[in-house]
């Protein structure tokens, strides 16, 4: 009877806010962190229900792109909607109140991943995620997604790359959950092209989605954006580019130094051993991976190539040179010696 | 009744303190780590009102700037401040005990993060908070935090760089929480320019508060923090553009060797290998995502140049004086050869 | 008796759905988190039954292999499947359904452990597994691995490598635990070839499976995957091996110079300083662990010795020369002061 | 009836051991992991006692110290004692049991954070502390704490730099918790030095610990302790400073070599090329962060300039040799023409 | 009633088994995740009693050694046996049942740790022991360890290095946790040379056990397996060593060269430049931790002195002829002067 009583007061003294707290509705839909009901199985009444997830990227930013690993790092924005059957409340009784957000552990969300995620979240996750009286459940994080992503450097440093993010399920089949994107191609290209601040070496383009089925399984509805950049090569051009072109030239013009004197043997090969450090520079920047030899390397190779032919041909005709003079002097001294 | 009478002599044994417990407070309120009133939703009692949170921010130190990555990391110490109307007692009625410190999982807290924070916070995070009796509670927390900011390098290495730490909520509307400053600019640049011990390479300048909304979604109340910093050129003066103004005054005053000799050239292709080492460096120290070519480089490619062309005007030299002399060896034959 | 009255109408109000939902099939079988029967102990009624693991893995991608460190990082994917002896239900019963997605932390799982692994797993780890009406349990996953792996560099850069990824139970014996592979070597095989991307250096040969017991304690049933690659050599040639020759061939055209001047010894010279800075990048590339000297680097100390032989023997053929000279001059001037 | 009478034989079996077992000593305090009087605030019957917090620091090893990031890697031991109010029993009623070892989770613990610290602790956090019972609660910890230490590497190579450690409650005031060292600077050096095991390439000195208040509040009692290193130099000297010393030596020296031929310029030259490529190694070896330019950057400018001066002194020799024999022959030739 | 009815039904169904499954003895232990008897407190009955911990260690693999941090990363298999009071059943009214595999946090385990380990364990932690019904309970588990090493890199790279693991319990003093090796050196010796397959550069030579007591507090027991391993300084030799040793052969060689033409200290300086490059590998391979120079650095500098004292010589030779014919030609002008 007591307890009766100051359960009647304390119903009292709650209801002083007319139901218009948070905690109201919470105590209806009976959210508890131990509910199983919320949190263990797909939340659909009837199991041939199709959950459909709306989903929709933003890329903030593309962070990295490390070549020799075929690495893309990149900060994303991904916002999901889905229906919870077992959600719903009247917003009349609760003063208007439309939607709660609520702490993520309470509700079952979708089983996500990135297919081409090769390192754990690094961001922060967003431990909330808002409930709708009709049922709709919304959740908005960011990612810092360590992906692979196959590169071709053939072009290298004039090379566009094309790096894929595949969002799909991990466990449920199309039957249970559908990916749907929320806007076009367009919208999203727009939209990340207003926000990406930083862009490191990259230069974003375009973002297009597809739908796909999963390679791995052929199991699970999937969606793949993909992202595409360009590589800045402004400073590839003047660090490396320019210096061996200007290396090549230096040895072209030292044709024009006599072969008499030894000047011009020295002058070429201490220009062969400035394009051998300009290599260790090549050894830092370039990707290891490619089956192809990148154009950068062939160009080396080639400027090396013609320093050393031009440096054997300026050997043997020095050799000529001395030959024809030796035997000229012989033939001289013959004369002299002839004359005599 | 026996349990009744345990319970009366628990209840004297404890009293026996005279409420001057924080536990008297704690059970008052009924602060249980499980209980869900106070750690599901924002604690107003009717949804529409708003949740104020006090920010403060003190930069402690700046860490790190990567360069090539764009990274900023810095050290930070924030304070929170914002109302929970769940909470409230009568000090009177507890010795005057006016705030308790109690574990943060015990209550609600905003879901504050920093925009451009790429990795998870690697400071020991505070596991407590205070309440206040009149509801308030206080949350004061260490950040490291990894940041992206764009930099700008045109200028490197006299460059100044401002980036932004834009704390906002990741879930909640303006309407939920509003993100205020406790201080103003000049308050909080003094505090940090009293705090900050290490700087590494950067000079502190000043801190910028303001109130936007954010860029991502127009959805949240958000408060940008810019920290404006100078970098300390004097070291990479010293080691890289003094040495390149000597190899190129060495360049320039060669000019006085005679051409006659080989050593003009062979001095001067040594002091462009030289050059060429320190290139490495220049590719060591150089970020590599700008679009405009920093002045550096340009001032490298440009000594480079000047040392190129030099080079080529010896060689054309020496060239034309060969010939001269041919010809003139010629003409002193033919006269020779004519005067007898 | 009010209280029952409500159950009564929630009890209907749940039928609604006619058990179709997943839930029901979650309560008939009283799954719930801390219901031990199904966490703590391997799930068989007698203790005496084996339980077989069935299980799969594809390579999805070679992300990298550090050679310094004998380092090799793969991104798999693996599929379980085992017999829980508690879970059974009659699909009819449940509108036809026949398999439910539940969170992994309900049920207990094996303990498998890849015995080569010497970091944890970086990919994210699938919070769901698949039960179905037999009783059977599903579990597919995704894997970072990084992973320790014996590699013989003698013919570097154009070896290939094999390299075991072992997976086991870690405390059960094969009469508790016996693992099992769903499919055979070429099936895989086929299956790894089209799923990896990303290479990096490393084309993909082959896998294969074979059943072992572990070395560590011959108390484990053991499946032991050995994946085998191949370098691609054809960057270390364009970079290193060539330039190294091109040298060589320098040095030895280099005999054509008359040995008359200084020149031959400073061009001879120089070509043996490139090398020393070509050592640098070997330096870089070449892993230090080996027993035996690597080819590439008795190459590299190859031609090194041969240059060195060579300078030395123009040296003294210099020497001779000048020694041969002097004599002939004394003798030319005794003969002149005899003819005087 | 039946149920009391299974309890009674429980309880009779238990007490078997006469109450001289742990379980006992945790019964009769009631230690559970959900014990919230326990675990949620400062252990004080008055909330005006402050909670004095005992303790000591050992240094076990110097890992690092990253001179251009200005970070200081140490392994420490931590020892700390206080008094827990709710904890008492009488050893006698328990066979003379006076402490017990239990999971630090069942009590509260001080929330002492270091506050230079930047990095989670890496070392593993020992899960147990231990009771007394007079109350007394201690508990003893290793740290691998990363700290951000402010250096001043003017004197580079030869410096000693200071980093601090300042221990403090992140959230308590002085008048909660009271920060107190158990030892004086004395013995927390001598045992220090006995410990320390590894120094990498620092020799420990000292150790002092001064009690102060925090900066960044005002608010917290803290205690700062003071850890004094040396550099051991002798490996820069012999791979920096000497060779760059022989450099300048070989350039002071070269003034004897005859000014006619061309050697002394190129033979110049090539040692000007030698220092730059030690300029490789300081970039490698020198902090960015100073405001100074430190000693050895000095050095080495010092000996380029040293170097740079010396040669356009021999060029401008050189040059004043030839204008001067130019004349010298025109005049000669002045001379012949008039004997002629 | 009812209940009771459906509780006798599902007893009789359990029973069906014939109590012969693991769940019935979890049950008869009452073992749960949340039973405090068996994980709060060390399980002794009486608290005299001592807990001896038989521990065995076996080295799988030397994964790394880092130089310059004198880190030493080794890969280890850990197994501890030890008698848990509480648990006892009789197998024969289990059908036979001796042992269980049950996860590890529902006991107590010894809180062992390794004194040296300056980071967290970075291999998958074992989730499963096993219990026997004589209360026996055994924890195998690999460990990837990360510790310091105090190395002595005088003798480098010819030079063994001894590295510690000391195992000891964190709070426990030795009248609580005793710790026991189950083998000797021999047998744990012989069990790792087989098992370790990557060594990396390093050959594993032997392990030793040792008891002890800590240095640090001399209240714990102690088990210190020291692990000795033996440098490969094959490709040390062949990259650093040999190509230094033939630049010096090379100097030495050179006072062949004619002391009249430039040639000679123009071929020396450029030899002192490529042991400059070489000084880049020693930079990056010497660790800069010891108080000695070690020898390695000594070689390197003795051949850079040599060659200096080398070129030292050539210039006053070459001065001192210099000098010497001048004054010869004087006296010849003399001499001509006063012939004529």
């Amino acid at each position: 009877m007591i307890a009766g009583f100051f359960f009647l007061i304390f119903f009292t003294e709650e209801n002083n806010n007319g139901n218009c707290g948070y905690n109201d509705v919470v105590k209806f839909l009976n959210l508890k962190k131990d509910n199983d009901k919320y949190t263990l199985t797909r939340p659909v009444k009837n199991y041939n229900t199709v959950t459909e997830v709306l989903h929709l990227m933003k890329v903030f930013g593309i962070l990295d792109m490390v070549k020799t690993e075929q690495i893309f790092i990149s900060y994303i924005w991904v916002f999901l909607r889905w229906k919870n059957e077992h959600i719903s409340w009247n917003p009349k009784e609760f003063c208007g109140l439309e939607s709660i957000t609520i702490p993520t552990e309470l509700l079952w969300m979708p089983d996500l991943i990135i297919e081409e995620m090769t390192e754990k979240d690094k961001a922060t996750t967003n431990p909330f995620l808002t409930i709708y009286s009709n049922g709709n459940v919304s959740f908005r994080n960011d990612h810092v997604v360590v992906s692979t992503c196959k590169m071709n450097v053939y072009k290298f440093p004039f090379d566009s790359q094309s790096c894929n993010l595949s969002f799909k399920s991990m466990t449920h089949t199309p039957r249970e959950i559908n990916l749907k994107t929320l806007e076009n191609d367009k919208v999203i290209t727009r939209w990340s092209k207003d926000l990406i601040e930083t862009q490191d070496e990259w230069e974003f383009l375009d973002i297009t989605v597809n739908n796909q089925t999963s390679d791995l399984d052929r199991f699970q509805s999937m969606l793949v954006y993909t992202i595409t950049m360009k590589r800045r090569s402004v400073l590839y051009i003047a660090n490396f580019i320019l210096p061996i072109l200007f290396f090549l030239i230096l040895d072209l013009v030292s044709f024009l130094i006599s072969d008499s004197g030894g000047e011009k043997l020295s002058f070429k090969v201490t220009v062969l051993l400035a394009v051998t450090v300009m290599q260790l520079i090549l050894n830092d920047i370039l990707p290891s991976s490619s089956d192809k030899v990148p154009l950068i390397a062939l160009y080396c190779i080639g400027v090396f190539t013609l320093m050393m032919l031009s440096l054997l041909e300026s050997i043997l005709v020095m050799h000529l040179i001395d030959k024809d003079s030796a035997t000229q002097n012989n033939k001289t001294d013959g004369d002299q010696s002839l004359s005599e």
